[in-house]
């Protein structure tokens, strides 16, 4: 199978690439970055360029079959800056990729969502993908419209989409990315000798993912043929502070946090439902936040050497 | 009070143009369009240029209190043909204006969004302000979208927002602006002898506003404190053949109609709950549908001659 990654070079994109190919796929990357230098390239076809230009898009599309819509120019922080932006790169890149989809008979589009800004302040845990979608920062209106772009051309027949939200995935990379995720952040920054920055009292609740379970969904969903919308989390909240713990017991070393007041577009809690996504896929994560954070710590401060987990278990309680 | 209305040339804002400088406002229209020749726009500062230009608009927040945001460079159809188009003229114009505002300190802002298009098809009738919005129209995802960022800058204290969501408006003026709304269009195509398109069976279901009424909800909301998000229809829903037997009776000639399949992104039932406009605002639409398309049908078929309305009853039985 032929598969078009869009945002193939980031935290997770280079993950999924080098899964797909592992499994035997052809994997084209459309990244407007140069290729990350800690992951496995080989006999992956890696062009940088604008993931939405046309040109790019047409010479991509001619032979893949199925696209997975990684790409993301913003974050919720820097969107929210610059809401402009956000829409221009992500929303109306998005739209010049469904035109380019439908140019060349392409029906099948895995794009990632965000599990924790589509839905806004949640009236009730965990977050079913039924929840009406109150977006509170300027990154999840433009989530929500592209989510609504392929909805109504999949109720047109012209799409078979899969939409994935996830939680907060972590793990191996992130931190090198973009200034998005606590776990990577703060171990980051522990390395560094440098204090972590946490917004609000370290109450909020979120629940976090371990990239490799994420990858692990979107493999199988690039190789289904299952349409539809899914959360993707851990299926358990954790209070901040909590995770705080959890990576200073991985390091064994304290952080040092410094308080700032709680951002105005941070949901307060979020947990996701993740039932449809285990209906429909048989999947569940497999990875413990504590297992992850600390395998996550382990590669981090040892540099890239790979370490082996701890025996994979079922996490039941989380489920 | 001095108003800036963006769209003021359009069907609904030339009306609310005229009410609101007749009451003694000071009002300031902005319009990429040459002033419409149908309007007495005597003591209106009448400025042709593209709504959202950062110096038209710094030039009118200098001395307008108030924003009225009418402006649409797109209808349904428009946007379903070319949605990159609709997001750049209606989402972004609407973010550089937001932006315009909050540089001249600007809080109090009255939106035209979109009554049939927001919700989607509804879960239940009649559809209350806090059904999800699930848009099965491009223009529905814009004008969504729109509605989410002005919602943030509420809640986070910067704005003063009023968000009108009319079901369809019909009356003088309206056929003239373009190819939008039943009523005003098929009696336009009546007066030319040429037969009227109508997608579907005629047994879709809408609710209809008199423009006079929306405008007397839009001049109170200008001249308010309240904010929040108001449905403003009619408040009974009428099958569109039913609309069309109003229209021969009003005409004393029967339709010439065209049957086409139904368009996928045109809601099947649609009647707006008005309750929370009543309740803020003390409004009812008081035209029934009857009256108006009868009048309607007067002066169009007239010309611009005005006739008298027929005494006005609150239309108790639609509330």
């Amino acid at each position: 199978m032929a598969i078009l990654l869009l945002g193939g070079n980031g935290f997770i994109g280079s993950h999924l690439a080098e899964a797909l190919s592992a499994r035997g796929d052809r994997v084209v990357v459309l990244d407007a970055r140069a290729p990350r230098t800690d992951t496995q390239w080989r006999g992956i076809d890696y062009r940088r360029a604008d993931p939405f230009a046309a040109d790019a898009l047409d010479a991509a599309l001619a032979d893949c079959d199925i696209v997975v819509h990684l790409a993301s120019a913003t974050t919720p922080a820097t969107a929210d800056a610059d809401p402009v932006r956000d829409v221009e790169a992500n929303l109306i890149g998005t739209l010049r990729l469904l035109e380019a989809m439908r140019r060349h008979g392409r029906r099948r589009l895995i794009y990632l969502s965000s599990g924790g800004t589509v839905y806004g302040n949640p009236t009730g845990l965990p977050v079913a993908e039924s929840h009406a979608l109150n977006p509170i920062c300027a990154y999840g209106v433009v989530k929500v419209a592209v989510e609504h772009c392929i909805r109504i051309q999949a109720d047109a027949g012209m799409l078979d989409p899969v939409v994935v939200r996830p939680s907060n995935p972590y793990g191996e990379r992130q931190a090198a990315s973009r200034a998005q995720g606590l776990i990577g952040i703060a171990m980051m920054r522990l390395l560094k000798g440098a204090p972590v920055q946490l917004w609000g009292d370290g109450g909020h609740v979120r629940d976090f993912l371990h990239v490799d379970d994420l990858v692990r969904l979107l493999v199988t969903a690039v190789h289904g043929n299952v349409s539809g919308v899914f959360n993707a989390g851990g299926g358990q909240g954790h209070r901040l502070d909590e995770v705080c713990a959890l990576i200073e017991r991985a390091a064994g070393t304290p952080l040092r946090i410094e308080r700032l007041p709680a951002r105005r577009f941070d949901v307060r809690e979020i947990v996701l439902d993740i039932r449809a996504a285990r209906d429909a896929f048989g999947w569940a994560p497999s990875i413990p936040l504590s297992d992850g954070v600390l395998r996550t710590w382990q590669i981090l401060s040892r540099g890239a050497r790979a370490v082996p987990y701890p025996p994979q278990r079922p996490s039941a309680s989380t489920l």
